[in-house]
């Protein structure tokens, strides 16, 4: 049966490696439940507590959007975070921002267009990417990037990089590499419009009225994980709407292996603790209706040597990925397109089997510097000052790892990679300067594609009547559709914003 | 921008040469809208109309297994069909049974195993099967196979098929090669057990107690579509519980488009025109957890030249695949394995842009015999006495054709692939007998792998709580998990039987 044992080597190979990092995951296995609503009844409450025009859940980039749009068009909005901090997982990634046709890439030469970022997402969606909401992603990223930078006052790196999957340098990087770079000033323009954000604010019900609108909130306050069930609730009356920016649940273990049984508790994750389902499952209550769900991708550039998202992603994205190599350790050689989608990524990881190495030199790293000391320091990058050295370091042949760069080096020079067809954008100089630096990588939960349905307004769509659920708006992760099969790097920003905003001002004209 | 264009054309591809039979998708466009329920309150009716045991939704294999199963373990049971013929797609489809360990592939020399099973359907499913159910769908398989023959009086051929992605010959067909050899038994034994079978009865809303417990459902009686909103209605209670037996939604173009927007109502499908989703709809309003909706599979064996499910699928999987070749005509070459799984063959054709020919000679149309004076009336099939006339007839070219058959037949005499790895394990023979038969194959949407969470005891899984949902049990294809990402050829039958039988044993036991 040799079909047999390679289908379980590979379940095996695919949870291999991973068990290093499994305390995120493990506490979402407790945390976050779902609330038990006593039935599906609406039940409106004797009293609300707290009354605004808006109630945006969720204090991401998509909430704190919708947040700042609403209150800009005149409405009175409350943003609600279940976490003791903001943020979410928008403030632990790497803050590239994928933007077409921004100043910045005119002024590095590169020309790139609506279609061009459009046939990348629906390379990597496989085509099941919602074709309206994702042209208007790439339609108004522009517009989102220039709100960031103009209105809200976010600094941009003046460099640009390419992210895998990209056919052209369109990663725009915030000045700190973090997406905290833009969810600070989000949150001080918050401040400044005087919208109040309202943290440890756990969703426990979605009220509806007779005709079917959302027109409010059960909520718990003063929330800690474990207190899911608790009664001492709290009512919140949205006149207008709600807007669920309530992200993904890549962290939800129970909850994403009922969709793709593979990413059990063993596999790590990039995400918060807090990305759970239970929102996602509340709207679906009220009738929203969940599309691709199975769909969850996991990131290529994480390191199960550190926890969560950690800083590997940034050298391997900006540094490895771009200006070097990543191979098997078994083999000492590559075995896929460093810049190709995750999920082509991630799969070539698995299905060797070993943790890969990534690779780059004294050049390469300089896009990443500012987090090197800190990799450097936690050993989750280390440096070498020959390659003999780094191969013995990972029990690689030496002999066949030099010839490996060699070759790829001749690639870089030729600018034609014939084995992998990387693309060669981003002026690429050959693997030489001493001293070189690497980094193990296994692929962990990062994103889950599928989420409700919304319409280009971003408006809930009905499961039974394919119409709008009144009052409700969702956006950002919490969504479905815009990358189908698999998001390409850099493209949750602009998405988030860009519905975010659309959100925010749909629903203070409701 | 190459990748642009090559994504349009991609997408192009994908619809064309399918708007050649739309017409039953055209209709479920219009019919079959889900019933709109004014509120999510639960409320139980002033009376209820009739009394059961055991309700019973659909009228396939597995909704029959179940019925017969909880009348055998002494409920009183009814069967709910929204159609005014019974069986659905059980009865349209090539009556082929995936079975482990039968006294057939004894008989037959066939060595097989629960694990080789299983490690196929892991290939196709890419390792997103659930576990537990896809194992006790190879573990049972020879059991259900059993009972169809020895209990139900199924007669099924001598001879076994292989169909594609499985790596061992262990599909068994009906003696009528048709899905009706195992529904009319069933029927007939349904019959016999005083079990009633009521058809046109649309199911319009399940009602739950105020504990949640499934109790019983609203029905419109003497149904037609375009009546789903009827006020007509009728109320049967259901002391033990309800069997959601309803099947998938591939014909439901609204539905499937929003899990898949490639499947527009440009591809036509094999299903039919009830095949929609306004009963998995009505479980996840009662508190489902719907998984892998959006994998949706589409038949590669279908033909452009007849309506739905028609015959050609039979001359291509027992004939033309297995003892023949499928070729591109633009090239005249093969671009896949005939033998491997739908979605791969699938992908294959859809990514040549051309309906593919699938061609066999005398020798190889004997598996398909007794369909092949339809087939050739109603054109769909043509027969011809040279490769050169056949190569005419599809505008290819004869040299290259006959130099792709050489080299095929080589292959053959060799028992190896080495282009595309054909397992040769059904004594294939090389193609030299006239006359030849082609048939013209492009895919239609076939079988929906998502629905909703069922545990091994068949009940369905609330989405909040994780725990059963009291009264509520499915089965077959309105269930998810079991096929993962990609069903393989007759594995529905297996997996209808084995688990409508367990929803019968277990409701008679609620």
């Amino acid at each position: 049966m040799s079909t047999d044992t390679k289908t379980n080597l590979s379940r095996r190979h695919f949870l291999k490696a991973t068990s290093i990092t499994t305390a995120t995951a493990g506490l979402a296995l407790s945390g976050f439940a779902s609330a038990k609503t006593e039935s599906s009844c609406t039940s409106l409450p004797d009293k609300w507590d707290e009354t605004y025009d808006v109630v945006v859940v969720g204090s991401g980039f998509a909430g704190l959007s919708a947040a700042i749009e609403a209150k800009n068009a005149k409405s009175s909005v409350v943003v609600l975070e279940k976490m003791p901090v903001p943020g979410g997982n928008s403030t632990i990634n790497g803050g590239g921002m994928a933007v077409v046709g921004s100043d910045i890439q005119k002024a590095n030469g590169v020309t790139d267009s609506v279609d061009a970022m459009l046939a990348d997402m629906y390379k990597a969606g496989l085509g099941l990417n919602y074709p309206k909401q994702a042209r208007m992603v790439a339609e108004q990223s522009n517009d989102a990037f220039e709100w960031c930078r103009d209105y809200l006052g976010v600094k941009f790196k003046e460099k640009l990089a390419q992210f895998g999957g990209h056919s052209i340098p369109r990663t725009h990087t915030t000045y700190n590499q973090s997406g905290s770079g833009i969810v600070h000033p989000m949150l001080e323009k918050a401040k400044e419009l005087g919208i109040p954000l309202k943290k440890k604010v756990f969703v426990k019900r979605l009220i509806s009225n007779k005709e079917g609108r959302i027109v409010g909130l059960e909520v718990i306050t003063k929330f800690k994980p474990g207190k899911e069930n608790s009664t001492a609730t709290h009512f919140i009356k949205a006149n207008k709407g709600v807007v669920m920016a309530s992200g993904g649940f890549a962290t939800d273990v129970v909850y994403r292996s009922s969709q793709d049984p593979r990413l059990t508790e063993e596999l790590a994750t990039t995400n918060h603790m807090g990305a759970t389902s239970e929102c996602l499952k509340e709207m679906i209550r009220v009738g929203a209706n969940p599309v691709q769900l199975s769909w969850i991708q996991l990131g290529p550039w994480a390191s199960p040597d550190e926890k969560g998202f950690g800083l590997a992603p940034i050298f391997a994205a900006y540094s490895a990925f771009t200006h070097g190599v990543m191979v098997n350790p078994e083999t000492s050689e590559r075995f896929v397109d460093e810049l190709a989608d995750r999920k082509v990524r991630a799969d070539a990881i698995i299905k060797t089997g070993n943790v890969a190495v990534a690779i780059c030199d004294a050049k390469g790293v300089k896009a990443s510097m500012h987090v090197m000391p800190k990799l450097l320091d936690r050993k989750v990058v280390h440096t070498f000052d020959t390659i003999q050295a780094l191969a013995a370091h990972y029990n690689m042949s030496a002999k066949t790892l030099e010839a490996q760069i060699q070759r790829y080096n001749s690639y870089v020079l030729a600018k034609n990679d014939p084995e992998f067809n990387k693309p060669f954008s981003m002026n690429q100089q050959p693997i030489v300067e001493a001293p070189f630096y690497a980094v193990r990588l296994w692929p962990k939960a990062h994103h889950t594609m599928g989420g409700v349905e919304i319409d280009t307004e971003a408006r809930v769509i009905n499961i039974a009547t394919r119409e709008t659920i009144p009052g409700l708006f969702a956006c950002g992760e919490s969504t479905g559709g815009t990358h189908g099969a698999c998001r390409l790097g850099t493209v949750a920003i602009p998405d988030c914003i860009v519905f975010g905003r659309i959100a925010g001002k749909n629903v203070a004209k409701a």
